[in-house]
């Protein structure tokens, strides 16, 4: 068995730790005689599982005490939707930040609940950066504000956390979640899709402080309820008991790296390696202003286009795989995740120096 | 390792070849380096897993070609709004069939949207039969008919199909899809949660026909929307890829089974054991009428109460786990889904048998 160096944006790399681990309980999770996958979701096995994934997720985070963290499903899609039916409690408005593609999708899913009001955008630059805060026209009024703090396709993060005065802060974290400490205070609610740095597709985890949930307007389905799911601890229905598992795992593991301080590092040099190595070469672009580029998904196009299906082709055979960019980007994206090793980027800056040199 | 035999009601046992192929599998996916769980849903390999998984399907079902097969996130519990949200268009009325509990969830859930009319009901008997079709009180101008063809929890199961007339059936087959051929034609949606016969919980498989869909009413959020799953092969966002692919091992595995005749047969013949069993003895009774006995969940009673916990002890000491009754219910229940082998039947039979024999 080989494993490639697996750059997707997502559903991505897990740790290798992990899915041994996941393997090797499958048929028999200590000593029960039953697979996690098997386990009802109230017997006392799965609810010791899914408590300590919880206790584990807060103690990553720092969570506060005032705030609820739910295990869903439906992906961040769904919370497009959730975040209104749940956030608007009776005004019409909310704040929107559009920094690239899923800021858009966002916006396009709260138009069908509320208006949205533009508070700022980069489209017209390309989504190259994140607009300068002191432009952004918020309003006290709003509902709420809106943003993606790591723009997967385009690779835009923010390195810095919006001031939204009194009206509650909303993040898409999907991205960016777990790679480095957050200070959660700061937000109203925070939600993410677990395929990037928490576990398998099929789970969304989502923070959110208790004074805001309770008031959903009418109309919204039981599942589209934070009160509902938090009242019954994310089990109202049956939940993605095994992707809960895979999270918890994945949790455990990130404490043995040493946290979220210790995965920061890591994952800052990982970014320093690759943009370090982009920069110092005419071959390789990253088009991104350097403030504001994500330490997550790293876009770049060769100079030569002619040669990008070359460059996938001999980059599979080298064990390196998923490079091709979006569709709506083109080019090449790296995605370098917790999960990804120092190494793995290190290998992958290899080949591409090797493909520079070798190519003509 | 030993296995036990797990009478779980959901999440369930699963096939043993299929969770033995699902670790084999679990860290590189047929020479691709990857597991499944690491697979972009957008990638090569992890579209024919989902394409393969939905041909099987629709094979075991012989699932006629104006049907839609959506595979979800959200649970049945989803579906109780998706309903409504999708099949009133412009309707205020639907009528629903309540035998059991998870009736009733559909019920609570659907008079968020519409006006409920109950056109039958058990409940005052306490559940234990399906009312007589002809006594229902059907409304020609119904949205749709509602259905639960088998309760999980009172062990209630419809045999035959009730007829609509031009009204849209609609059935929540949770705990009975796949366990026998079934006239798929006869239906205008089928929905059942995974986490049964299908595979893992966290997948929610839609079966819709193609002129239902299209026209949800407004305030419907996307991802409650039938038509952009099925416009989008049910990947509009990330869908549960690891979900999809044990459904996947499942279907193949009941393919290998000889498909759904078969496994009706073998489904019939552990039924008849547990079920003639239990009625030749004056120790355990079955309150439900012989005609709508569920052969997915079996439960029981002891005529002595005060010996339940000393049973469900003795029960797992011998490795029959999961046999408590719902709590509504009380009692025993066990059970038997397509994953639970006659052995696993004659094995709770044997140890009844002892079991009363040394109860004195």
């Amino acid at each position: 068995m080989t494993r490639v160096y697996n750059f997707s944006a997502g559903p991505a790399v897990l740790p290798e730790d992990v899915i041994i681990q996941a393997r090797d309980e499958m048929l028999d999770w200590r000593g029960t005689g039953m697979s996690v996958m098997e386990m009802t979701h109230r017997g006392k096995q799965f609810m010791a599982i899914a408590e300590q994934a919880e206790a584990d997720f807060r103690e990553l985070l720092a969570i506060p005490e005032n705030y609820k963290v739910l295990f869903l499903q439906g992906g961040a899609t769904s919370q497009f939707a959730m975040v209104p039916m749940n956030l608007l409690q009776g005004k019409k408005q909310a704040d929107y930040i559009c920094t690239g593609h899923w800021s858009k999708k966002a916006i396009a899913e709260g138009r069908r609940f509320c208006e949205i009001n533009l508070a700022a955008s980069s489209e017209d630059t390309g989504f190259q950066h994140v607009p300068p805060h002191q432009d952004w026209k918020l309003d006290p009024e709003a509902a709420y504000v809106h943003y993606t703090p790591n723009e997967t396709i385009a690779g835009v993060e923010f390195h810095w956390i919006p001031d939204s005065g009194e009206v509650p802060l909303v993040a898409d974290m999907s991205s960016t979640l777990l790679s480095r400490p957050l200070d959660v205070s700061r937000f109203g609610v925070i939600y993410a899709g677990a395929q990037k740095n928490i576990g398998c597709a099929g789970l969304t985890v989502v923070i959110v402080r208790n004074d805001l949930i309770g008031r959903p307007q009418a109309g919204t389905p039981a599942m589209f309820d934070y009160q509902i799911h938090a009242d019954h601890n994310s089990m109202y229905n049956t939940p993605p008991t095994y992707a809960w598992y895979v999270a918890g795992l994945v949790f455990s593991w990130l404490k043995r790296k040493g946290g979220l301080t210790a995965i920061a590092k890591i994952n800052q040099a990982k970014a320093n390696t690759l943009y370090s190595f982009i920069d110092s070469n005419d071959f390789y672009y990253n088009p991104v202003e350097r403030a504001f580029r994500s330490r997550m998904n790293v876009p770049f196009i060769l100079s030569e286009q002619q040669l990008d299906e070359i460059f996938l082709e001999q980059a599979k055979k080298a064990g390196l795989t998923n490079l091709k960019g979006h569709r709506s980007v083109g080019g090449m994206r790296a995605s370098i995740y917790n999960a990804m090793s120092q190494e793995g980027v290190e290998t992958l800056v290899e080949f591409m120096k090797e493909f520079e040199r070798t190519r003509a």
